[in-house]
């Protein structure tokens, strides 16, 4: 399974905006610090530092058992929306 | 599937280190900006800020379609390594 097909839905109509989805995980040995939930906030931080998002268009979740914690972020991106200064 | 499959590996030996790995996939409608080259640079700068790792265990791997851009960081983390200041 290419890993494209993790993301790519298939086309039926013209897309009417783009996505921008991240998914972390972090396999812990122990029960140490867990990398998900201070990185977080950060990578958001550094998504709307460069893409004009509104905030009830991204979508947070984290997931966590014993040995993995994984944060997905899915934001999508309006058409319109400027890219801001790189 | 659920997603912890995708980042679990069967538990054998003791884990020798912990494993962070963030998949960044961007799927754009046009050939605007490329989110995937402008953000690698800032997500890997927000993991070195909060983990000690060494430069050879870190591999960054970039792939692009017509339509999807998909970025993939995979950082080992050695067992003693300090999580820096949060």
């Amino acid at each position: 399974m290419s890993i494209f097909n993790l993301f790519r839905k298939p086309q039926t109509a013209p897309m009417a905006r783009e996505r921008l989805q991240v998914l972390l995980a972090h396999e812990r040995a122990s029960q140490g610090s867990d990398l998900v939930a201070i990185l977080r906030e950060e990578i958001l931080a550094v998504i709307a530092k460069h893409v004009q998002v509104d905030a009830d268009k991204v979508r947070v979740k984290v997931d966590r058992d014993e040995h993995v914690s994984i944060l997905e972020i899915d934001v999508e991106i309006p058409m319109d929306a400027k890219a801001l200064a790189a």
